[in-house]
């Protein structure tokens, strides 16, 4: 992936704050809304994503019974853009819970509080759940014809540049 | 679901062109985008979402080996509002191929094409193919704690109210 394709990447990811999660739903593909935010981090760096949900949503229900997920970031809707130009990226994931008492919650809890400052009401409230998706592979399509296939280490490559 | 809700949803669906497609590949969910059109046909009304696929697509594969999809149309994020309070709609759905010979065809595709003129070329390529999306339910967030549960029946009459 060129220099330029890895900065249209870094600034999807880093510049959108919601997602589309695919989970499984007894079975079923099911798509719901996430906030999000990125985080890279690690002595050999990877990209995550970390989300605060609550217990009562379906898709909460749905990573608790199977940690198989798919987040798309899209880049925003634009007059005269035909759809098939604009850049999103898929995310196949794995989900993790992690409790307050784990080693990254704390910096998982920052980084999605500096995203979103007004969430800090709900890690108040005992039914919302942190959440680590750790990305597997990523299919980036920056617009028409222009489609990369990425492993983790060139995703977090792509999105630490842009720090 | 009250007027006011019912016109939001149909504004939702009515103003926004592309969606997520969480489809199952080969048993995980995946997350796609799709440009769609919004299609309120027949005797007794029902609400179906038209998108051109081409056959190199992994979503387009997906819905081949498996009818089962689900749509999520979420509103523009927007610069000050909470992704909590941003309309979203999912609607699981059966993905169903209409060839070219099939009596929906044609008013399928004339929707389609009202919405995506440029999209007339891509009809010309043997490698596309138009797929009708029947919601078998939704479920509506408009906002904070206001989800509702819609029937086929229910969104129908949301949806063509807005025509």
């Amino acid at each position: 992936m060129d220099a330029d394709t890895a900065a249209l990447l870094a600034s999807l990811i880093r510049g959108r704050s919601v997602a589309a999660l695919a989970t499984l739903h007894d079975g079923d593909p099911f798509a719901s809304m996430i906030p999000f935010a990125a985080v890279v981090a690690g002595p050999s760096p990877r990209l995550r994503f970390v989300t605060h949900v609550s217990r009562l949503s379906a898709h909460t229900r749905d990573m608790l019974a199977d940690p198989r997920v798919c987040l798309l970031i899209m880049a925003a809707e634009s007059a005269g853009v035909p759809p098939q130009a604009l850049p999103r990226v898929s995310l196949p994931c794995v989900a993790e819970f992690v409790p307050a008492e784990h080693p990254d919650y704390e910096p998982l809890r920052a980084a999605y509080l500096e995203r979103f400052p007004h969430a800090a009401d709900y890690f108040l409230l005992g039914d919302f759940s942190l959440v680590a998706l750790a990305p597997q592979s990523a299919r980036f399509i920056a617009g028409f014809a222009r489609a990369s296939t990425l492993s983790p280490a060139d995703l977090a490559a792509a999105v630490a540049g842009a720090c």
